[in-house]
């Protein structure tokens, strides 16, 4: 029964936390009042105990963020979701605008909604950013004119960690008058997050990688932001988000929340000594090289191109050592896996380098034996898939 | 700890199976192999033990619906999600035609999408209803015309529970070439699904309505049939629906399916017991009228109009009295409680009967006792009801 993975790919999906499955199950069947699991929209008192659960969750997300009124959080089915509805969302409402853009860093769930805006003949514009991963604020800026619908800029990138000036980019599109999207996703519960302080328009969050269940995220909405639909039906969430409410999912999402809101300094704090144990040790060995900046960086997150080896088979090689850490991201679907990440195409990688980069993402739980008996494994694997290599040149 | 709720709502969301929740256990941090839970896209241990969930569960949902090819199932965030993605996506993949027929009794999320059509400058022909809430197979196939891009007709009715003649539609709409879009959110688990015998092109199936987990969803999609995604991202499911997968949920998913497959016929005669007894002892009240046809009518359902009374206060009153049943729909949210139903509408009832039905739904575990249990309390609610009212003027 002892699990005996080191778990390292943080930023694919988090464990789910023990005290978030606790605030899940009274609406898995196990009630404490022995209620039966009810609809939301119900009048009856298994409705209202749905409710409840509901609200509360919702006020523990709005304190993750520092929204005042709970009102502005919408639940959603997860970070994809709440993306797509942010940028088709905020498009849709104010019609006669045609012009978009976003970083060239954006998760796939923004930029494949950008795509689709620029099929329906939308202009897209694309802020490149430099070689560690970060977006200038000033070509932002340049970008925006009176055309422009919305902005997309992510708070920390999923593959790199890259941690952008979102508080200067939002200053720079309040000021243009442009409503401004933020991914939050892999930022939330890492980062402190002041939407009172810092003026975005909208702002996505999912549950799944903060220690809370998969399949469900959030969108926060500043209120009076327009925002039309995307999932059409029952008018629940305010008739922005139809659907049954998922009550045990979000259920665990607030408390997941409302954990990372009280621990985050703890957790940042714990996650950053690894994280540098971690630097210090895998560039140590020849040939490997970080991505990302260094300072501006998730507290979690480890980037590298090792030279001469195909990251999908390192990956492999790993999790046969019993070590599980990502290629590329596990965002995209793995039929996708085998492509040079745009991420680290626009930070001027080649697509060698591309595709032997590796993600090693530490959390909460992470404990500095793991984290040296992963270096252990690395570098053996490292040194292995090297002499199996036709292409490494620098054996010894 | 006892649950004393009598829950007769079983249309707006059913229990979850305890054995649902211990197939959903493992993928909640309580894997029985120590496994961490995993992103089903990512390569290592924890990824292919999260992705053999899901496929496991592709086929249990696939074998419900009679699917030779579990390829042919996606998984998505629920009911509405999959409303959406047939009657939106099946209209994008085939721009060129602009005309849609549904039926006058679609649940919101068909409604609410062929809306947007509308208002995107289709033409949608609504089908109208005869007063036991049955669509005429030869009214829609003489709607159908070389532009009808897709026919969406549900096949058993979410508020007064009628059983659409879905093999008759489905043949007509096979024989003129326009993809069936089938809700059958409340029909499966309760009626033989079989795509293989019946030609839909997509079908819809919600997993918390057959005493699986909230927030899980499905659409068969007739291999072969084209469809555009309304979500966009990560590319998961085959690029039609991005985002993580909700593991955890769509396992409890597959264990739902199962059960309900095997169980189905055991489940469907003990349903029907009850609702004889609760229809002939309901409607021996004076004033009280079924909804819906008599025989072909889900074995769950029973949905009757209360003369001189206001269905909410019903609801209330029975609540009051440890009694959950449903008013209108509870698909829709509770903000939209006040209005009359459309559906009963499209019935030639009349706005006033509208406004004084209730819902009463039974589900696999709902006992004998309980059903005479809740005729009193029923009995009891509404002439206190009509005492008070100033309306009622059947008073003894």
């Amino acid at each position: 029964m002892q699990n005996d993975v080191v778990y390292l790919d943080h930023a694919a999906t988090t464990p789910l936390d023990e005290r978030v499955l606790e605030a899940m199950l009274p609406h898995l069947g196990r009630a404490p009042n022995g209620s039966p699991r009810g609809n939301p929209s119900s009048l009856h008192a298994p409705g209202v105990f749905a409710r409840e659960a509901i609200e509360d969750a919702r006020a523990s997300v709005a304190q993750l963020v520092g929204a005042d009124d709970s009102g502005e959080i919408l639940f959603t089915a997860g970070g994809t979701e709440s993306d797509n509805l942010a940028v088709l969302g905020l498009a849709a409402a104010d019609p006669d605008k045609k012009h978009v853009v976003i970083s060239a860093v954006e998760h796939p769930a923004v930029r494949e909604a950008a795509g689709r805006l620029g099929a329906a003949g939308y202009e897209v514009t694309s802020i490149g950013v430099d070689a560690d991963g970060l977006v200038s604020p000033a070509e932002l800026a340049g970008a925006l004119h009176s055309d422009t619908v919305l902005a997309a800029v992510m708070w920390a990138n999923n593959e790199v960690g890259a941690v952008q000036p979102i508080e200067e980019i939002a200053a720079i599109c309040y000021e243009a008058g442009v409503p401004l999207h933020v991914d939050a996703v892999q930022a939330a519960g890492r980062l402190p997050i002041d939407v009172s302080r810092i003026p975005v328009s909208t702002l996505a969050l999912s549950a799944h990688k903060l220690y809370g269940p998969q399949g469900v995220g959030a969108l926060y909405v500043r209120g009076g932001v327009d925002l039309e639909p995307v999932l059409f039906g029952g008018g629940q969430e305010k008739g922005l988000r139809s659907g049954t409410e998922n009550v045990a999912g979000i259920a665990g999402f607030g408390e997941a929340a409302r954990l990372a809101f009280e621990e985050l300094e703890e957790r940042t704090r714990h996650e950053e000594a690894l994280r540098e144990t971690l630097i210090s040790g895998v560039t140590g060995i020849p040939g490997v090289r970080l991505n990302g900046h260094r300072e501006k960086r998730l507290s979690s997150n480890v980037h590298v191109s090792v030279e001469g080896v195909e990251a999908e088979s390192l990956v492999l090689f790993l999790d046969a050592l019993g070590c599980a850490v990502g290629s590329g991201s596990a965002c995209a679907s793995s039929t996708a896996g085998h492509k040079a990440s745009p991420v680290l195409l626009a930070m001027s990688r080649t697509p060698e380098e591309a595709i032997s980069s590796i993600r090693i993402t530490v959390g909460k739980d992470t404990t500095q034996e793991e984290v040296t008996s992963f270096l252990d494994s690395c570098a053996t694997a490292i040194a292995q898939l090297r002499e199996l290599s036709p292409l490494y040149t620098g054996k010894s």
